[in-house]
């Protein structure tokens, strides 16, 4: 079986490696990532620039593919280009951070899942809630079930999983759930601040989350300690307010 | 009554100009837009570097600001520091190109409507179907008739309005619809190429829209010649994978 390896965090993250030491011992692994950290990217394509490609080595082995790029191309490039054969599966991560509720727009690691499942594979992005810790065993063990599951009971066209993994000791894991994605987000603000030239400029701080949900959303079940999927898709669509404005007289064309 | 007006094209674009000729009579109007084009930058948000906000003037008077980010990061910016008073609604475009189907996920321009819905305006994404004519007359007349909309309904929290508009004569606008998002999307291939060093680099090519879909969503009712309306918001949750996948057992952690 073939899976296709990715993330935002760029092509020398531990997460990544991680990922790759638990699937090369039994699967044809390919690591295609960006070269540099492309956090927050979102759904970011690359059209203005042209993309480079660069082979990277791990203890004198190949590792993968470095593109100068966003999640998003190095997926399409991979399928597209550098592959010879397309992957049974696509993962994306493990992210260092947590990606729920809506902040999952913004997110790259999210993205490399979405755009695999826009192309027709099957995908899953993965993220440990934490910023601080490199241990990534059990997330790694996790991906692995994950890919059993989705090779054993398929996965909807066009969908992802979306998975997140509290950064506990395995004991203290409450078990694992499907839940839908929430409301919780990063309450922001900007830093104003002067150059030395005496130029202002400004930084979005990100602080803590707004928990805003209900038991059965990503947020709020990861803080219980539950390991959270949530499977994704392109559509955006607002069915509710569809079905409420459809009842009304649209907007006239004034000629 | 206070609007912001936003694209991803950048602020010097004739179809911003085109909304804040619109409404600028008769609406308290602000501008804030990237500095440059921001096309396919998708939900991006500026963390890596600091931005920096430039006052633009137009014909000797002030038109608004510059900011060295995103679409995202320009609506965040302009409500959280710029305006002193929050607006009654944002509106990105006028974007030369439609943005239907699973497109809509790269797009700057729909990325800024949903920026704002996710902070709790009203928002809307105005889009004329052509990479062509500079004619905004009929999108910006409309823009006004959506806002007004918007006004008498209300709009519900947390979403946005995804507004594409046929680049045709008013007399053959065949009329204007709800619909859903589809499932449409370039067709996209890499063109490999040697730089004057021997070196090869990629280009992304967008080929033409693969079609796909019914006459109920965005791109199918977009090419039949109508107005087209989509409610769109932050959620990715797919509904109908979540509810079979919680009937089966999920994948276990292994200590």
């Amino acid at each position: 079986m073939r899976i296709l390896l990715t993330n935002d965090d760029g092509i020398h993250a531990p997460g990544l490696f991680a990922l790759y030491e638990a699937f090369s011992q039994d699967y044809e692994v390919s690591v295609v990532a960006p070269e540099t950290e492309m956090s927050a990217v979102g759904h970011a394509i690359t059209l203005s620039q042209p993309l480079r490609v660069r082979s990277v080595t791990k203890g004198g082995r190949f590792y993968g593919y470095a593109v100068s790029g966003t999640p998003a191309d190095c997926v399409k490039i991979a399928v597209k280009e550098l592959l010879d054969h397309p992957p049974d599966m696509v993962l994306s991560g493990i992210n260092l951070g947590r990606n729920v509720g809506m902040d999952i727009l913004y997110s790259g690691t999210v993205s490399a899942a979405t755009e695999a499942a826009f192309l027709g594979f099957k995908a899953a992005a993965i993220s440990l809630d934490t910023r601080k810790t490199e241990d990534f065993t059990l997330a790694a063990q996790f991906s692995r079930a994950v890919v059993r599951f989705v090779m054993e009971n398929g996965l909807r066209d066009g969908t992802a999983l979306n998975v997140n993994i509290p950064a506990l000791p395995p004991e203290q894991i409450q078990g694992v759930c499907f839940a839908r994605q929430g409301l919780s987000r990063f309450e922001e603000r900007f830093e104003r601040r002067n150059d030395p030239r005496g130029n202002v400029y400004y930084w979005l701080m990100g602080e803590t989350t707004i928990e805003n949900g209900t038991p059965d959303t990503d947020f709020v079940a990861l803080k219980s300690g539950m390991i959270t999927i949530t499977p994704i898709h392109y559509d955006l669509t607002c069915r509710e307010e569809l079905e409420r404005i459809q009842k009304l007289r649209p907007p006239a064309i004034e000629v």
